[in-house]
């Protein structure tokens, strides 16, 4: 924030564009494979960011870095090599164009070394399609905020990282100690993640009417069962995958053969994808589903994003606003499992329709026109993940508040964080009360501007939500030890909260300085309209009673319910008082 | 706050007399012997609330009680009779009028046991006189806000109390551990708390120009030496008293013949004693001093809020306003030891001028007038302890917004605080940077929130300051593990600190339902005007600095600027909505 300009085009060379690993990562304990990439985004114009794990950073860390930052752009196609304490810039003309499995092939043959990390991106992000991700390792994925694209705007196809080095830590025993411990805490058989990765909620959620289906107009869709975690366990899985030093081998590696083709080396697909070409497109074909994932990871697209560009598309279509001759004759209806991936291709090459479906959703919209927009479920530009905000109002609250458009990596988003159990789990942060998952009164905002805090802490120090409470054995003081027994420092968990804290207010200045305001901060008007179908057919969300649950959110952040802005005495307790406007 | 009614009489049968201590006071560790006494306060009309250390509290919990309310008055004179979970009241029509000492004597004779814990008022509390307090063992003293006129007010002389009950505690291994390293860590030497009692910065804080002397019109005492830490030890100090657990040892046992007659089991002056009745009046016999200090414990009243109206009474006299038909004679000038200590009887036993100054320091500047209230060092009706702001700025901030008026146990009251070594101490608040003394900026104010909530969560949880960090072995996460230990909540430094924020959001919610606004948050106009001698001299504080550093205050806090009011956001946050104005 202090280096780039204000309304700086995402795309240019102006735009900067940030690696960062926290202090903890590439340490023993599970869960630490995390880190972020961020940059002003092209989807929406606002602060972008998107984390992944798997095995890159590290990596990164053992070369003896933190964090990267990209600057300006490159004349032709590069790549970075970066090896002990070394970086280096490197042609990437051979590679550009290629798919991010030979890409990556091409270049651990050329450095001589199968263990070398890649990030990369894929030919979407090197046509600025703005749904584009940078991936590692072919299957974990820097999705949200078109961050693809500006890596592929900067020419740089890859950053590849290899080192030897260890990390120091100051209190290696404690560092043991409490990595045991979370292997020995940790409850398989209760979460069921290494047993049916993330899709392990599919039928469940259906159940409770809370799958989004056929482009959140329906919250239960009729053949969960056919593409559950269950399902492709029995089916179609060949191994469960990981991340760097965890056990929760919440991954999947699927195998498909004709008509698809799927290959495990790019992994399978998560709960997200799952929902994404499955109940949202009304397709049952959990194969379809993995070659549509494949197709993601291979060309470098965010599952979430593209498909609810295909959603969109379909709804479009139902509604006579595209026909057949915008769709290079496919016939784009609900269920179409052809037609799907069909149209999830032509979105990564920018062909036909996909070329405009490629600049993302409100362009798109707009481009269509003929009420298209309503059809777009989106906040800021960037379409919603796979949680029904009228089952879960919490997550409205998220969507609509978060600095990234709706986005389920930057807010609390499942309700059992609110449960009995829940608040249970998370009492270092005060004696909470449960509220029902569809109460938007004072207790249920505080919930979520505590747990809010947490989830940036997460975030930002690259803890993997599933190895911590309420999802995994990492507790919240178990974290504060941590990053203790790592560093040395006589931290606590009211630092490292205000570090969560600071995280929210940074992203929102980014945002205010960009034009943002509480104008934008707005849920789909479908969120305020009644479901459709499914269990919980009829609910929707009391607009009166969200937009006050926004305003108790404002004051409680410290920030000016008229304008949205946080209040200077706010960003000087923060020490951000150099963000002041 | 739920049960008084706002508006109350603060001597009427209505208010609330609330003894309370916390839920670790009475386990082993030491410092956590004190507790709290609140009500409305007579001297104010704002939120009174005072502590003392003792072995009151411990023995109360060890009867099978947490806190008790007192609520209408007794028809006569009674007192209240606590042992092994029963309560019983019982007549002291025998004590009233009684001097503590010959009280605590009788209760003891009648209850047959030596060992039982008096906590009570003397003659000036009976009479309401409004700076009275509520003593126990002689000399740990409720003292501040008049809680001792609410006592009387109520008819009640004395809550005696015996327990034989040890406490339970969760982890028995961890408080024995943790309250040895508290033992093995504290470094006398370095505090010399033991070694000189509190009046042991007595000499530093002249030769720093930030002794309050002749009412606050200068900073160094020519005399300091005579009245130190030192000189006292050398001289009168027959022994050095503790509280319940506690090996810092920084009470005082002094004896003086001749012509005061000083008993030792009145203990001795603190550090706020001396500079009381010594440097604010002139003086500079310690032994005058101490026959002070005997007076204030032997009837019941508030050292600090008595000194000041006597030499308020003195610059008066000095100036013209009094004269000697006012003072029954006395030559009431700066230096006049035997005016002092007769005054001070005067107060005691409403004699005279007594009598109107008995009634505090606005009343009686109002009664005096001519400009005499120029003279009056308060805020919101309480006098000023004896930290000189124009030298510690943050404490004219915590004395501005303490909600019990100028108040040193409310705030953080040490520029040690704001120093490198200070913040270093309180790393787990955040990485906090040092601030210069005379700093008013946002870092400060910063520095100064977080520490109230800290200060305020002491208080709260009854842990003596000089047995925490930064004056003493209790470190901020020792804190949280020694609550963990004792009571088996998962806790930590950020739900605590919430409870420390809370007692500001609450007390402020008292205050603003009395009808008290930003315009009662001042200082006297003394402390905006040059120091008229000592290293300091020509020092003041910058009036608009410091509005801006209110202002900066109020923001941080969650409070409207314009109002003073908590936000309905902050209160819901802090479960406080129930306040709501």
């Amino acid at each position: 924030m202090r280096e780039l300009k204000p309304k700086s085009d995402p795309l240019g060379p102006e735009n900067l564009l940030v690696f960062a690993g926290s202090v903890i990562a590439g340490t023993a304990a599970a869960g630490l494979s995390r880190f972020s990439v961020a940059a002003k985004s092209p989807l929406t114009g606002a602060f972008g960011e998107a984390e992944a794990g798997g095995w890159w950073i590290p990596e990164l860390k053992f070369a003896g870095f933190d964090a990267i930052v990209i600057k300006e752009r490159a004349r032709k196609p590069i790549y970075l090599w970066i090896h002990d304490g070394e970086a280096e810039i490197r042609d990437a003309g051979h590679l550009w164009g290629k798919l991010t499995r030979e890409a990556q092939q091409e270049i651990r043959a050329e450095l001589g070394d199968d263990r070398v990390r890649v990030a990369l991106i894929g030919p979407s992000g090197e046509k600025l399609v703005k749904v584009a991700c940078i991936i590692n390792e072919l299957k974990h994925a820097n999705g949200r905020t078109g961050l693809g694209a500006v890596m592929g705007s900067k020419n740089l196809k890859t950053i590849a990282v290899r080192g030897k080095k260890r990390m120091r830590v100051a209190d290696g025993e404690a560092v043991k100690r409490l990595s045991k411990g979370l292997r020995d805490t940790y409850d398989e058989p209760y979460f069921s993640l290494g047993n049916l990765g993330t899709a392990r909620i599919t039928t469940m959620l259906s159940q409770q009417g809370i799958l989004p289906t056929l482009n959140f107009r329906e919250g239960s869709f009729d053949a969960a069962d056919a593409i559950s975690g269950e399902t492709m366990k029995k089916t179609i899985l060949v191994r469960r995958g990981t991340c760097y030093g965890c056990f929760v081998r919440c991954k999947r590696e699927v195998q498909v053969g004709e008509p698809y083709f799927v290959d495990p080396i790019y992994g399978g697909p998560e709960y997200e994808t799952v929902a994404a070409f499955g109940s949202m497109c009304g397709i049952s074909d959990l194969k379809a589903i993995s070659k549509a994932n494949q197709i993601c990871n291979a060309y470098g697209l965010d599952t979430i994003s593209t498909d609810n560009l295909i959603a969109f598309a379909m709804e479009s279509y139902e509604n006579g606003i595209l026909t057949k001759s915008d769709t290079d004759g496919l016939d784009l209806r609900f269920g179409n499992t052809g037609a799907m991936v069909r149209m999830l291709e032509m979105i990564a090459k920018r062909e036909g329709l996909g070329d405009i479906l490629a600049e993302g959703i409100c362009p798109a919209a707009e481009k269509f026109g003929k009420g298209a927009i309503n059809f777009a479920i989106h906040v800021k530009g960037q379409p919603a993940p796979f949680h029904e905000p009228r089952g879960k109002v919490g997550v409205g609250l998220g969507y609509s508040i978060s600095p990234t458009g709706a986005d389920h990596i930057e807010i609390p988003h499942d309700p059992f964080w609110a449960s009995e159990a829940g608040v249970t789990l998370l009492r270092p942060l005060g004696i909470l009360e449960p509220v029902d998952a569809f109460d938007l009164g004072p207790k249920k905002v505080r919930l979520f501007v505590y747990l809010q805090h947490y989830w940036n802490l997460l975030n930002s120090i690259g803890i993997c939500i599933f190895t911590a409470k309420p999802f995994g054995p990492f507790t919240l003081n178990g974290i504060v030890d941590y990053v203790k027994a790592v560093t040395g420092w006589e931290t606590s968990l009211f630092d490292l909260l205000k570090v969560g804290e600071r995280h929210s207010a940074m992203a929102r200045m980014f945002n205010v300085r960009e034009g943002f305001t509480v104008q934008d901060d707005v849920l789909p008007d479908r969120f305020f309209q009644p479901m459709e179908g499914g269990t919980l057919k009829g609910k929707n969300i009391d607009k009166e009673q969200f937009l006050r649950a926004m305003e108790t959110y404002y004051e409680m952040m410290g920030w000016d319910p008229e304008t949205g802005v946080p209040r200077g005495g706010k960003l000087a307790e923060l020490d951000l008082d150099w963000l002041s406007a």
